[in-house]
């Protein structure tokens, strides 16, 4: 019995005409092996970042329907020309859109959310032995709008479709051989993690891990889908994402993550009453945008006794949006916009049976005199907002102190 | 009443981001003298030949979905920019490709014909103000792939839109005033026509004038739709395509047009029977290869006494999938390809009632000393395919011979 496997290849793996035909040759082996792939692709590397330039070179604010229609072209690029490589060889293939797939989503542009996928089509191709070839990153909305899944779009839609045809597994092919304790760059003692559980990942994507986004993993979780992710380059293993009873190896700390693309806006004074946070939070949620962490604290000081300060962490990529509706909204307030800010965390399911991780981390920092902003945790993860300049103390120094650095 | 116009313009037209901006002026411009646009565009100038180059890259010869999806992206590219330009100037837009309005083609890839259109969606929008901005050039056929109508698709889609809806008028925005006489950097002396038959126009188009893809005038023609083709950076008037009726000036020769990129196919020994002829011309059609012109003849070399010679002729872009099929086709035959050849012809709905006009074209070609490899002639038009080297001359003394040169 032949193995369906979703496999995704992200834009390096497309990345030009040379690496297009390579990525035609291994899964011409795969199929020799008796695989049946079903395989998503993103964009040539660079090419969605040249057209999100484009448009916002004639308005940097505009997020629509034309903004989708755009930046979902490249996609559309990358799997025409996969498609041609692979019938060079002789191999049968169906290049996909979303509306030919009905991968159906929200109308919430550059960010929205899949609802439904037919699989039968896939199912039905493949038993043709036809290769399905799937534009990742994009959808259409109940208008027939092309619509985009935001950052790590594709994962998505690879491990939606994987959960849509019930595949046991869904590879993501990415340009690292595997998931590391903490980014490599940042902290060059970490080492490679075999298994995650899902858990962990969904926090580690929360948190900003540029490795799978949230709704990628949230998904996996929900249908038990699992991740498979390794390198395009290296024929090895490479990171399991597993329901958590699967994951052996428990330390209490599994990995250290940043986001080094942090803003924090400040507001003072915030208008009383209940009705302006609630339509605030409201009207940035309608817009997509993901308030991240959220204080507000009374005022102290005796000339302004009793008013309100409020300060939220959003992403770099939101603050044209985020300024937007406080324009709108808060007329007679002090918006005061922090960039440069990075967020540090700590994950791992360990955390829930032990209780002392807090500690350590304010400890920690508190000896590498980082100051912090904001802070933040839930059952499994602590995060601080910090500066970014402090970034790489801090993470090399919690990485240390969580027994998660490489022996030599 | 407002006039509903539909309105394409071309590559250049859409050619930059500022080029973009410009177009979306002079669109605001329309709209507040009371028009109500359908805005139909091609993709940015260069996009469609750098995506072909792509593909070729990989494999000369394919021709299929995946070509036709990655080649129609280039117009999703330029309808996105320009629907943004217009939002921010406060006009309603709605972008729309192929799928979401319907243009049902044909599955010849590369080369599809357009089969049905529901214009009843471009209706409902410019009833509610909003501008629809249709990506030119492609269709979707029967299983939902998109297709792509070949050179001068967008003007066909842009004319059989206007036949959908019933418009009378559709303008065709390009980088030249009007339609001349001659191609000016060829002839020189050639001078601009205000009014044109769809018969005339056929004719050019059929022979190789670039002003307009010859389905766009035969739909225009079937539906009577009046079609304006004038310049993107004049306000002028340009040249009107009408029917015959309408068009007062009638020269004998209307027109002196050429196409410089005609390859001729010569076989011998032509396998004996009807069968060969009618299934090579048969594969081809189904390729989607218009073929030219054709002739046969018999040897009347001693040793080859009785044997059938064949000599056709197709356009440059043409020879890879014709000599494949030859290949296939003609095991035994010996096959002869002659590149460089030129395509000359006089065009005029007046010759319907001048007999002379061969005899004054074949005598000023035999003065200027220009071999003429292979000749046909319609109710309308005469025709012959000589070398490229002649092309110039050819062109410059048969417009004199009809009176059409300027006069300064």
């Amino acid at each position: 019995m032949s193995k369906i496997l979703v496999k995704k290849y992200g834009g390096t793996s497309v990345g030009s005409i040379e690496r297009i035909e390579s990525l035609a040759d291994r899964l011409v082996r795969d199929i020799a092996r008796g695989e049946k792939p079903i395989v998503v692709a993103s964009a040539m590397s660079g090419e969605t970042n040249k057209l999100i330039a484009l448009a916002e070179k004639i308005d940097p604010d505009y997020r629509g329907p034309a903004y989708d229609m755009l930046i979902a072209s490249g996609e559309q690029v990358s799997i025409s020309l996969l498609a041609i490589a692979l019938e060079k060889r002789g191999v049968k293939t169906q290049p996909l859109l979303a509306y030919q797939l009905g991968i159906l989503t929200d109308s919430t542009h550059a960010k929205a959310r899949i609802k439904d996928i037919n699989g039968s089509k896939l199912i039905e191709l493949v038993n043709k032995n036809i290769v399905p070839i799937v534009a990742g990153f994009q959808g259409v909305d109940e208008d027939d709008n092309i619509t985009t899944l935001g950052r790590g779009g594709s994962d998505t839609t690879a491990v939606a479709l994987a959960a849509a045809i019930k595949a046991d597994e869904c590879e993501i092919f990415t340009d690292v051989p595997a998931v590391f304790t903490a980014d490599p760059r940042l902290v060059p003692k970490a080492r490679e993690v075999s298994k995650f559980s899902y858990d962990e990942m969904m926090e580690m994507a929360a948190l900003g891990s540029k490795v799978l986004h949230i709704r990628c993993v949230e998904i996996g979780a929900k249908y038990g889908v699992k991740i498979h992710l390794r390198s395009t380059f290296e024929e090895r293993e490479g990171t399991w994402i597993l329901p958590e009873g699967e994951v052996m190896e428990q330390a209490v700390v599994s990995s250290v993550t940043h986001d080094a693309n942090t803003a924090v806006f400040k507001l003072f004074p915030v208008p009383p009453g209940p009705g302006f946070l609630a339509e605030l939070f409201k009207t940035l949620a309608a817009k997509g945008v993901i308030v991240d962490i959220i204080t507000q604290s009374e005022s102290d000081e005796p000339s302004t006794k009793g008013q309100q300060r409020l300060a939220f962490s959003v992403t770099k990529e939101d603050v044209p949006l985020t300024r937007q509706v406080l324009k709108d909204l808060a007329k007679n307030v002090d918006v005061n916009l922090i960039e440069n800010m990075a967020k540090i965390s700590v994950v791992g399911v360990g955390m829930r049976n032990h209780p002392g991780v807090a500690a350590r981390f304010f400890a920690t920092l508190a000896t590498q005199n980082v100051p912090i902003h904001i802070v933040t945790t839930s059952e499994i993860k602590i995060s601080a907002v910090i500066s970014q300049a402090d970034l790489q103390k801090a993470a090399t120094s919690l990485h240390t102190e969580f027994s998660l650095d490489k022996i030599d």
